[in-house]
């Protein structure tokens, strides 16, 4: 077989498909209903509230791509990772929820349903998103396999605090807020956007790839391949946002489309327009097919990291 | 020296100005301004307001009270817990500034400043919270000293995710607001108020005593006696701020008083009354001196445990 030809033989779909069912059949387990019920009724509302589920499938991906530690042979690499998956997944609906609350961006729709303050109020929306914050971490640190090395697992407990925090997406969220309505007054550049993305979402996908490999004892090379590819899936992935804020559909994306433009929001094609847009992405394609070539991330049978770059960036939704 | 002279010639007022001084100096140390500017600037403005350092203190206490791992002999065991102390003020502090949003207490008032939703507005405050509670971890986890075991520190980040998440400070915030209003008509009894008090104030207080001898490697009966002195020191810690509600002064407390009454908030008060408060007072005190003299937690010539419980409950603000 051809190279090609192996590439298409590799069901993709039906790959996502596994890996979200069983990152779902793990958040329903970590996160059943307990007291205060209204509370934990509305963390899993926008928790198993379905998604793309990305970030989770990224790590689990790059948790299969490395060469793992000696004393954890034999185990399932996605088995390992999936408490880390989860907490990835509860600390991005977080995020959603606290950016949909009036005082931000003020949405009625996320994922095709009420958001969450829509149907729990305000201050209850407001807590859920503390708590799962919190929750994300416990999940982290009391799930992990305890074959896992304890640094590997301080490591990336640390590191996702880094990569939510006021340097990564909480960073970014203040910077959006504070770039909203600026669009076309000269101040926004490639920086200013850039530094947008890089915090807002970018930290958090980064996160995910590198943090699957070092949980398994990924070589310092290897993660920081992982670290880079992370850098681009996240652009590549926020630029595809940006461009199907002004493409897509309410119905296909399941939230308010041509809200960027309307607010005048920071985003790449406020700076470079659709064409720039549409060309970058291209470019980061290209960038990170080749770092995945270069450092063998990929097995030749099933290119899961290609796959998953690829489809960050010809999603629909 | 009777043992009664000895406890008055201890000098409590210049032993927590100290250990405040050092607190504040680690807080500052380890928050420095950054970018994003406004950000920092808001979270700092919470957490560098002063306040009491009760938790603070008695996290330090508790590593003084503890003997600790032989690989830290000769360790000062206060700075060995500085970073958790100021982790455990930023959740704080990050409690108080979400619960004085709009949508909750909608608070003007703290420690006799505005709140931070007065100052930077509403949507810098969510994320100034949501920033803190990501850099408490952060602190914990990257600036502990390396001698300290990891298994240790992997214990303690997972009891402060536990003691601020929903079955903790965030599930007590739940439960609090659910039953305002509801005092005095006949659904709050001692279980509510006692559900209530043990989540919202009680678990990061018990944390505090409990995670300073966990960190320094403290034998199970230390760490079972200090989890049990942290849930009389909570519960009398809340109950005097009940009180305090109707006995201090805006210019005492640093906010304003009388708001329990006038929301029929579910207090230790709205079902006992003042007088079954104080009761219930002075049985706790009783209760932790005992505790502390059965377990020899306090050294005779310094009783910093037993003078932070009296401190606790004797305090006017």
């Amino acid at each position: 077989m051809l190279q090609k030809d192996r590439q298409a033989a590799f069901d993709f779909a039906r790959y996502i498909d596994e890996r979200r069912a069983r990152l779902e059949a793990s958040l329903e387990s970590f996160l059943p209903p307990a007291e205060p019920l209204k509370l934990y009724e509305a963390m899993r509302y926008s928790v198993l509230s379905g998604g793309k589920r990305l970030r989770a499938v990224l790590a689990m991906a790059s948790a299969e791509a490395v060469q793992a530690d000696e004393s954890l042979e034999g185990e399932d690499p996605v088995e390992l990772v999936l408490p880390l998956c989860c907490a990835i997944e509860m600390v991005h609906a977080m995020s959603l929820i606290h950016d949909d609350l009036p005082c931000l961006d003020n949405d009625d729709l996320r994922r095709g349903k009420p958001t969450n303050h829509k149907v729990f109020g305000e201050a209850m929306a407001l807590l859920a998103g503390d708590g799962l914050l919190m929750m994300a971490s416990e999940v982290l640190l009391s799930r992990t396999s305890k074959k896992v090395s304890p640094q590997a697992l301080l490591d990336v407990a640390l590191e996702l605090c880094r990569a939510t925090g006021p340097s990564g997406m909480v960073g970014g969220q203040v910077l959006d807020m504070e770039f909203t309505g600026a669009a076309g007054s000269g101040t926004v550049d490639e920086a200013v956007v850039s530094a947008i993305h890089k915090s807002k979402t970018g930290a958090l996908i980064r996160f995910s790839l590198w943090s699957g490999g070092r949980l398994l004892g990924a070589s310092a090379k290897q993660l920081e391949s992982l670290s880079r590819l992370g850098e681009i899936v996240g652009l590549a992935f926020q630029i595809t946002d940006d461009l199907l804020d002004i493409t897509g559909s309410a119905e296909s994306l399941g939230k308010t489309p041509g809200k960027d433009q309307a607010s005048n929001k920071a985003t790449w094609i406020s700076v470079f327009g659709e064409d720039g847009a549409r060309k970058k992405l291209k470019e980061m394609e290209a960038e990170g097919i080749q770092l995945i070539k270069d450092s063998s991330l990929d097995n030749p049978v099933s290119p899961t990291l290609t796959s998953l770059l690829q489809y960050s960036i010809n999603r629909e939704k």
